[in-house]
C-alpha cells in the first residue's frame, strides 16, 4: 500500500533488475555494406559509390540494437551493386564463395552476409531484402533467412533501394538465434508457440520447382506432423491454386498481365503480373532515390545490374498508382487467406543456385519463376522465412513459410519449434537421396 | 581485402564490441499499471478489472526494452480508471499527491508515473497517452512528458484504451534522460541537433491561457534565441491563427461543428470540432475493446469516469468514417505546415492544475480548451513534448512543442539543447514573478 513518502504514486513496489545476461552476449555478427556504421563509408556494393560518399556519422539503429544486446560485430560484408541483383556476383569486390556449392552463385544482394553465416565465420548477420535479397541467398547458401513484415524494423541509416519494399532481414544457421534476433529487432514479447490453424499449399507454386516437389513438401509436412503429434486434418491443410486465387482477388493485376502469353508453359500468369508490378514500383522508387547520382557519376556497373539500373532511370510514373492498388488488394486477399495463425508454404526459389557466370538470358526462366514467388511477400508486406532443407543432388534445397503482416513472432516461434523434427526428416530424405 | 579463408564474404573486417556501459545503467523507473509485467496483474486503475484478470504471462516489449538497456524498475504506478480521465483522481487507490501543488490534481491518466518522477522517487517513468494522459500530468506536475508519433513504439502488452490514439509515452525531470529513453524506444540514431526552420505560434491557442501568455511565449522565444544565437527573423517565426488554418484545410470538420455556438467566447470552433471527432472515435474504439467487459461486470467506477464510460458503451458507428477523414486531412494540413524541421508551439493545457475534487461541471471550460489543444497531436499522430516552465503564482506552468509524425528525434534533440537557456529564462521570469 502507498505510504505518505511515496506521494501515493505507486500501486505496488517491487524491484525488477536489468537482466544479468544480455540476450545476444557472446554472439558475433557481420553487417551488409548497406548499413551505416559510424566512422566507415557505407559502400553500397560499388566503388564509385564508396568514392563519392563520406564516412557515416552515426550507426544504423538496427545495428546499434544488436550491439546493445551484447553481440560483437566483426565487419561489413560484400553485397551486389546498389542491391540490384539476386545473384551475388560482384565484379569489383569478387563474388563471395557459396560454402554449400562453390561453383554456384551465393545469391544476393546480401551475398557476403549469407556466406559469412553459412561458412560459420559469424553466428548471424544482418542483410536487407527488397525483392528477395535475404530470402534468395539464404536458400542458395543453405541457411535460415528472415524477411520481417514491411515497415516494422527501422531502416534509418540503411541506404534505401526502394522504400516501399525495403526491409532489414537477418541470417542464421540456427533458428533459435534467428528467433532471438527477431525478438530483439521486432520488440516481441515472449510467448508460447501457437499451432497454425491453416497450412496453405499452393500446388501451382510447387510445380515451378525444377527438383521433385515431394522432396520439399514431404519433409515439411512430416516435420509439422511430428511437431504437433497429429496428422493434419483436411480443414487445416488446404491445397489451393494461388495463381487463380490472386487472379480473382487482385483485379488491378489485369493492368500487368502479359498479353503475349510468352513463357506460358512454366509460369503462373497472375504471379508474373504481380512481379511486374513489384519491379515497376521498385524501379520508380530506385530512380527517385538514386537517379541523380547515377546520371551525374555514371558509375562503373557489372553486367545485368547496369542494364537494370539504366532501365530504372528511364522509368516514368505511368501505372505507379495501379501498383499501390495492387498492393492493397493483395494485402487484403492474403490477409483473409491466412488470418492471424495461417501459414503459406511456397518454394523460396524455383530450384538450386545457378552456376557462376551464367549468362543473364539463360537465367530468364529461373528469374521469372523466382520473382513470381518472391513478389508474394514483397508486394503484400507479409513476413517470410527461408528454411534450409538439406541437400538434394549435392545442392541446397529450401522452402519458405509466409505469415500475415505483423505475425512475425508466430512465424519465428513456429520455425524454432520445427527445428528438431525437421533435422530428422532431412536426414531421412538425404539418406534416401529423395 | 578478402582472403580465401573468409570465403570472400567481407568488405572489411573490424571489431565493434558491445558497449561497455548500458545506456540506462543506474537509472530507476516505474511503469503505469497499464503495462504487462510478467507475474503481476495489470490493474488498469480499477479493482474490478484487477479482480477479473489474471497475472500477465509476459512483460510488455517497451518495458523489456528499458530493462534490457540497464534500468531498474521499482514498481507500478496508480492511474485513472481504464485511462478514461485527464484529472488523476482515483477513488479506489487514492489520488497521487501533486508534488508541485498538493491541493491540486496531479493530472492523469498516468498520474502516479508523473508524480513518481516529480517527487524524485524515480529517474523516469513510462505512461501512456491516448487523449493527453502523459502531456497533461507532465504539465500539472512540472516535469517533461513525451508523446511519440503514433504507431512507432510498440503497444504490445499494454492494455488498449483506443488504439488509433494510444501511445506509449514517458516522463523525466531532465530532458537528457527524456531524450535517452526516446533514442532507445524509438531506435533513433545519434544525430546532431538541427535548427528548426520554422516556429509556428498560433496566437489563438495562446489566447486560451488563463495566465498571461507572455509568461509562456517570452521564456520560450528568449531561450530559442539564446540557443541559436540569433534573433529569429520573420520568415522563421510565424504567428498564425490555427483555428482558421484547420478550418480551411480540414473540410470534413464541418460534420463536428457545434452549431449552437455555445461557449463561443472562450473557444476555437474548429479545434473544438477536432476534439469532438477525437472523442467520438475514442469512445467507439473503447467500446469495441471493453464494452463486453463493462456490460458483464458493471464495475464500480468513480464520478465523471463512470458517465464517460457508459456514454462510450452507447456509441454507434455513426460518423466514424468521417473521423478517419478528419485524421487524414489534419495529418496532411499539419505536415505541410511544419514539414520536417518545423515546430508548433502551443499551451499544453489552458492553465494551472484544477483544485482537487472540483466538480466536473465547473471544469467544463478548462476541459473544452484542454481537448482543443490535446487533439492536435492526438488526431494527427504528431509527436508532442510537454516542457515545464517553472512556477507562476506558485503553480506550475508548461508549454508544448509539436513536430511532424516521425520527427521525434529532431524534437527530442531540440528539447535537450534548450535545457540550459530555458533554465536561465525561467529563473529570470520567476524572479520577476512574470
Amino acid at each position: 500500500m502507498a505510504t505518505l513518502s511515496d506521494f501515493g504514486a505507486f500501486m505496488e513496489r517491487f524491484i525488477l533488475h536489468p537482466p544479468q545476461q544480455l540476450p545476444l552476449k557472446g554472439l558475433t555478427f557481420a553487417v551488409k555494406d548497406i548499413f551505416d556504421v559510424e566512422g566507415y563509408v557505407t559502400g553500397f556494393g560499388n566503388p564509385d559509390w564508396a568514392r563519392t560518399h563520406g564516412a557515416a556519422v552515426s550507426t544504423a539503429p538496427a545495428v546499434l540494437a544488436v550491439l546493445n544486446a551484447g553481440a560483437t560485430c566483426v565487419g561489413k560484408t560484400v553485397m551486389d551493386e546498389m542491391a540490384y541483383s539476386i545473384n551475388g556476383e560482384n565484379k569489383h569486390y569478387g563474388t563471395p564463395t557459396n560454402p554449400c556449392a562453390p561453383d554456384r552463385v551465393p545469391g544476393g544482394s546480401s551475398s557476403g552476409s549469407a556466406v559469412a553465416v553459412s561458412a560459420e565465420l559469424v553466428d548471424f548477420s544482418l542483410g536487407t531484402d527488397t525483392g528477395g535479397s535475404v530470402r534468395v541467398p539464404a536458400a542458395f547458401c543453405g541457411i535460415y533467412g528472415f524477411r520481417p513484415s514491411h515497415g516494422i524494423v527501422s531502416t534509418t541509416g540503411v541506404t534505401p533501394m526502394a522504400q516501399s519494399f525495403d526491409t532489414v532481414g537477418w541470417f542464421a544457421r540456427d533458428p533459435i538465434i534467428l528467433n532471438r534476433i527477431g525478438h530483439l529487432l521486432l520488440q516481441l514479447p515472449d510467448m508460447d508457440p501457437v499451432h497454425p490453424n491453416r497450412i496453405i499449399i499452393p500446388d501451382d507454386c510447387f510445380q515451378l520447382l525444377s527438383i521433385p516437389s515431394d522432396r520439399v513438401t514431404q519433409v515439411l509436412f512430416k516435420s509439422l506432423e511430428k511437431l504437433f503429434g497429429v496428422v493434419f486434418p483436411g480443414e487445416v491443410v488446404k491445397h489451393i491454386n494461388l495463381g487463380d486465387y490472386v487472379n480473382d482477388r487482385v483485379p488491378s493485376l489485369k493492368h500487368f498481365m502479359d498479353k503475349s502469353n510468352e513463357q506460358k508453359e512454366y509460369n503462373i500468369p497472375s504471379l508474373v503480373a504481380l512481379s511486374s508490378s513489384m519491379r515497376l514500383l521498385q524501379r520508380y522508387e530506385f530512380k527517385n532515390n538514386h537517379g541523380d547520382w547515377v546520371l551525374s557519376i555514371k558509375p562503373d556497373l557489372g553486367p545485368g545490374i547496369s542494364e537494370r539500373i539504366w532501365e530504372a532511370i528511364r522509368t516514368t510514373d505511368e501505372k505507379i498508382n495501379i501498383c499501390h492498388t495492387v498492393r492493397n488488394e493483395l494485402h487484403a486477399a492474403l490477409t483473409s487467406l491466412l488470418e492471424d495463425f495461417g501459414i503459406l508454404a511456397i518454394p523460396t526459389v524455383p530450384g538450386p543456385p545457378p552456376k557462376l557466370q551464367t549468362e543473364a538470358t539463360k537465367l530468364e526462366t529461373f528469374r521469372v519463376g523466382a520473382f513470381s514467388l518472391l513478389s508474394i511477400a514483397g508486394v503484400s508486406g507479409f513476413c517470410q522465412v527461408t528454411i534450409p532443407l538439406g541437400m538434394y543432388d549435392n545442392l541446397p534445397v529450401a522452402v519458405s513459410l509466409l505469415a500475415k503482416h505483423g505475425s512475425d513472432g508466430f512465424l519465428l516461434n513456429l520455425v524454432e519449434s520445427l527445428y528438431v523434427p525437421l533435422k530428422e526428416q532431412i536426414k531421412i530424405a538425404e539418406s534416401m537421396n529423395y
